[in-house]
């Protein structure tokens, strides 16, 4: 299948060119990511779609000097909710009300599943379980960067608090949890450009029962 | 792009009809999770998959009942490490230094990086580090078998302690994190099968900067 064939071609890019990318291509990036799987539906998170040169300066040195934070041409800032409030999930099942065309009463099994297994967990274990949520639209996000033969770099490396602070996601109820830098791969300079991908064979990642 | 088409088509999946999917696709599943990205490359995870219908039933309960753990053709249980220790990052080192045929020694940089963000932390936030990249693995899943045009369900709900002792997770180092049952939709059946996918607005998901 060719998301074999994309997925063996991405890396995570080292150096990148500058080039930018295309609107129509990051537009399908976006659509992609918008139509991730996250548990129950609930997509609890926001992504900043930063291209502004100079805010991407001020976020390099909170990413330890990553050279694709400014090579790249855009980075997403993958944000998670600090928390799962009744307000959230009732604003969720109004949307679920308004795009199924289903009243918000017939929707009480499902707004209770939600509040039942979330409202009562601790704030930092609802956060966490918003910051996976994300990883899981990565993962949809760079399946569909590759098809789109966009190149990216996950990056778990940088300083959330400060980055935080620079995009004041504290106060929007956000906490960052990736970036991804999103860009042409600069194969001249990547010395990570041609090497082998490295993974575990089938029969140490696999147990068959 | 095909992968909007394919993510706009797959959701999660509620019956299954119990149909087998094929081995060809069974094993096209398995290699794109194999390409998964993960954090420094170290895929810190091993994926049960369960077509076992004994085993299957056993699950069951454990998973609270949900109908497609027995009407899937298979069962995918992500697992994920419950500790980084130096023994596995120096095989991991290995298999880097094997596939791409350079020494050891010359990976002492790459070594350090993994050894230095991932030793000193404590074992549970490994464990949770460990567990996100799970996430990350399943958001490729999804993309691949939704490109295959084979119905998922990936789950959160089921309780891991019993599935860890149910399949002796414990004594190989490791814990569950997410099920993904794999099959064929039961359309006349799944009241999901027709429903409009629910999604944030793109000017709700995404911050532009």
């Amino acid at each position: 299948m060719s998301l074999i064939n994309d997925l063996s071609w991405r890396y995570a890019t080292k150096r990148m060119n500058g080039n930018k990318v295309s609107a129509d291509k990051i537009e399908s990036l976006l659509d992609a990511i918008r139509l991730s799987a996250s548990g129950f539906g609930l997509q609890p998170y926001q992504v900043f779609v930063i291209e502004n040169p100079e805010l991407r300066a001020q976020i390099q040195p909170i990413a330890y000097g990553q050279p694709q934070i400014t090579e790249a041409s855009h980075i997403l800032v993958f944000a998670a909710w600090n928390d799962i409030t009744e307000e959230k999930i009732d604003a969720f099942i109004q949307l679920v009300s308004e795009t199924r065309n289903v009243p918000v009463e017939a929707l009480a099994d499902y707004r209770g599943a939600i509040a039942g297994s979330m409202l009562q967990l601790p704030m930092e274990v609802q956060a966490g379980w918003a910051a996976r949520q994300v990883y899981l639209a990565m993962g949809t996000a760079l399946a569909a960067a590759a098809e789109l033969k966009i190149d990216t770099t996950p990056m778990e490396g940088f300083v959330p608090a400060k980055l935080d602070e620079l995009l004041d996601l504290s106060a929007k109820g956000l906490h960052s949890v990736l970036i991804l830098a999103v860009g042409e791969r600069d194969a001249a300079n990547d010395y990570m450009a041609n090497a082998a991908k490295v993974r575990y064979s089938k029969d140490e990642l696999f147990v068959r029962m």
